[in-house]
């Protein structure tokens, strides 16, 4: 039996600022990436989300981002692989504590935003990354885009790690994520992003805007919590996998 | 056998900005009150900081500020006592993690500058303190004012406390410190601040302003990072307490 | 022919972070009370508020907050008067230049959230917030609490102020407000919210929770940019106001 | 006569850190570019350093940087042309209202660090930063490197630019700086760099490493403020000018 976790950044609130519907997605989701501070999240809204994730049994996870508050850690930053570690180590610790002074543990780490597209094709900093995961709590699932250089240097260290799909994003023939800023970036019609989803996991590939089918690992799908529609696409992503004899479960 | 310990603030150094003499002084104390990122201390500061105190055999130990990177942490800021907790939590488990990824563990938590002085004199306030360390490490030693809501709120919990005794500050017949606005606050003759800290340590007493002995509990001295004499005064202390047949060793 | 200004807080979305209703509220107000970074508001932010302000004839203003972001102004932080001249130039400085850019000028300043609660009551704080206006823009009108410290330091260096009133906040014999911490401290009902707008700007008085009637100046009526009703509490208003004969403008 | 500029980056200490001899460089130079507070400087530098640029009769100049104070501004950021045109506006208006306050009025503008060079290369982003300045003090004198994106940006808009050089760097065939990654980016010789400076200045050209000689446009000089040698430099070069028969001013 196949299975597929369905993951969701969450915690991405501020101070007085709201962002996402998280009550709304938690109890459709697998495992939950929450912010952690950098990019979004503070101490309260970290502790918040932790609670909301364990009341609905979603896996809790470390969402680190690059210290660019005012960009929502969007944008590129030229870090070196040192401080990708530093930040790294320091974001997923904090994190760490607050699941500790709740009585849980982490279960995994997905970077954030432009960290995660910058560890997507850097070896540099993916391997910086990884590394932090590896000394700080090895037993760590780390989600990275499928078949890129951050689950590589994941593997390479011996991590578990997780490959990332998107539901509604259109892939290349190298098996990239088309750019948002192309007009066919995006897949907007959610049956057709439900069918690609399960054409990944089920068939284990995907099929370009030209036609092709390229292989794909996928396991865990990407779900997003803000947007008019989260809720009711993640509700019917789910049942789709269920219906379909696909387990839904954490990674 | 007596025994006290030395402890100093250090890592406050901020991306491209040095403070204190961390490696002047160092060598001779045996806790490292380190920052945490958000009065001072960065990811990469905080390494750098981990790494030299086990260079030097020196205790480790979380100094968790309150944000306010442009006051230092120096400026009082009405935070709630669940805010309190939060922050401690955060700050503790991001050095936790630095610790971590260097084989090492922590020992202590001291409160920075007003965080420390809210929380010497707020009862919630030092509780919510001393649960956030009793939820994530509760066999961390909790440093606060000899004698403070913050001892008395660690001693509830069952936690290990180390009650703090300051060298070069005068104090009260009720056993707190003379202001620092107050013209006779400080004690600037360093044999004047080592004789008063052995009597603290010896005796277990202070002599007020007044001449006035009061009885005082001595399991650690604050020395200071920067200042043109700190790493004189440090090795002098110490010197001073090791011929005196004190131990010096981290609480 | 009795005028009133109605004054609302604007600008206050940071970064991917969106607060308030802002276009919502825009057309029925004469002043915005523009967030400059400090507690929310960021210089995009900034720009598009001017612009919005722009377009339906409203008063520009600044609105300097504590550098406390999470906060979001909210906490008091004991900043001593310098610093709180400091960072009223800043601020005042940083939008009155987006203004620049748009071809527009201020017209008024009015502290925010914890910013504001202190300056009404501290002498030292109002006077050094006032000073930062009449040294960088001394036409502008400085709004503060009717009665409080900080409309009476800047009558004292000459200003032009405007004393703030709250339809919807009860009043205490001596003039201030009760305490939000108070059950009776809100006035839910938005008939009897209007009711003691209109008392209060065209009799002069405020009628307290004993009964009492008090002498007040009502130059402006604070309006909120959230919640459920913001927009219809807005409208309402101004129409009950015009409808009495009170020509509503910019103080 | 031949005129030169001798500017310095000032101002960039922040809260309880001190970065740079900014009493001892300000006797030497003719322009100050004083940080803003994004990258470094808080309010309150930012007036001390307004006022000790007065006492000595040095020219005000904004010193606007990328929102990166853990990174002193030094990495690329991916921020958009719109978002750069705001922060500069945002933080030249900051440093306007200081100096205004102190009675005095700003003369140039110099981006710093990462935000300096990508302005050098980059049109959209340069032409943003020059549409800032224009829109808010056209009067300003834009410093850019010589020959850059953004001195020719400030061309097009008819702004006074101020062709920059730097006598401690090396240059490239293509009047670009070497980057400081190759092993002879630098000129560590005083002397040296004195001479290139002279030759720059006095004969409108640049020898590169390979000998080839380069016509180069020296309106302004670049100092540095830190650094051991830091104000014997300043003092040398300017003595050098002086004694060449080089007046020294303000651009």
């Amino acid at each position: 039996m196949k299975t597929i976790d369905l993951n969701c950044d969450m915690g991405e609130s501020f101070g007085a600022w709201t962002l996402g519907d998280d009550a709304g997605v938690m109890p459709h989701i697998t495992s939950a990436n929450i912010a952690c501070g950098f990019h979004g999240g503070d101490p309260s809204v970290m502790r918040r989300t932790v609670r909301l994730a364990l009341q609905h049994g979603v896996a809790l996870g470390a969402h680190p981002g690059l210290p660019d508050l005012v960009g929502f850690g969007r944008r590129d930053l030229a870090i070196s692989p040192t401080e990708a570690f530093d930040m790294t180590v320091y974001q997923l610790g904090a994190l760490q504590a607050v699941a500790r002074s709740e009585g849980a543990t982490l279960r995994h780490l997905k970077p954030h935003g432009a960290f995660y597209n910058m560890a997507a094709t850097s070896a540099p900093l993916a391997e910086a990354l990884a590394e932090a995961v590896y000394k700080v709590q090895p037993e760590l699932v780390l989600f990275g885009l499928a078949g890129s250089q951050l689950t590589k240097a994941g593997e390479k260290l011996g991590l578990r790690t997780a490959h990332e799909v998107f539901a509604d994003r259109t892939y290349q023939p190298d098996g990239t994520l088309t750019p948002r800023r192309q007009p066919d970036a995006l897949i907007t019609d959610s049956a057709q992003a439900r069918a690609q989803a399960l054409r990944m996991v089920q068939g284990g590939y995907v099929r370009t805007q030209a036609g092709q089918e390229i292989a794909i690992r996928a396991d865990t799908v990407c779900l997003h919590g803000d947007g008019a529609h989260a809720v009711a696409f993640a509700r019917e992503l789910r049942a789709a996998f269920e219906q379909a004899g696909v387990k839904v479960a954490a990674a």
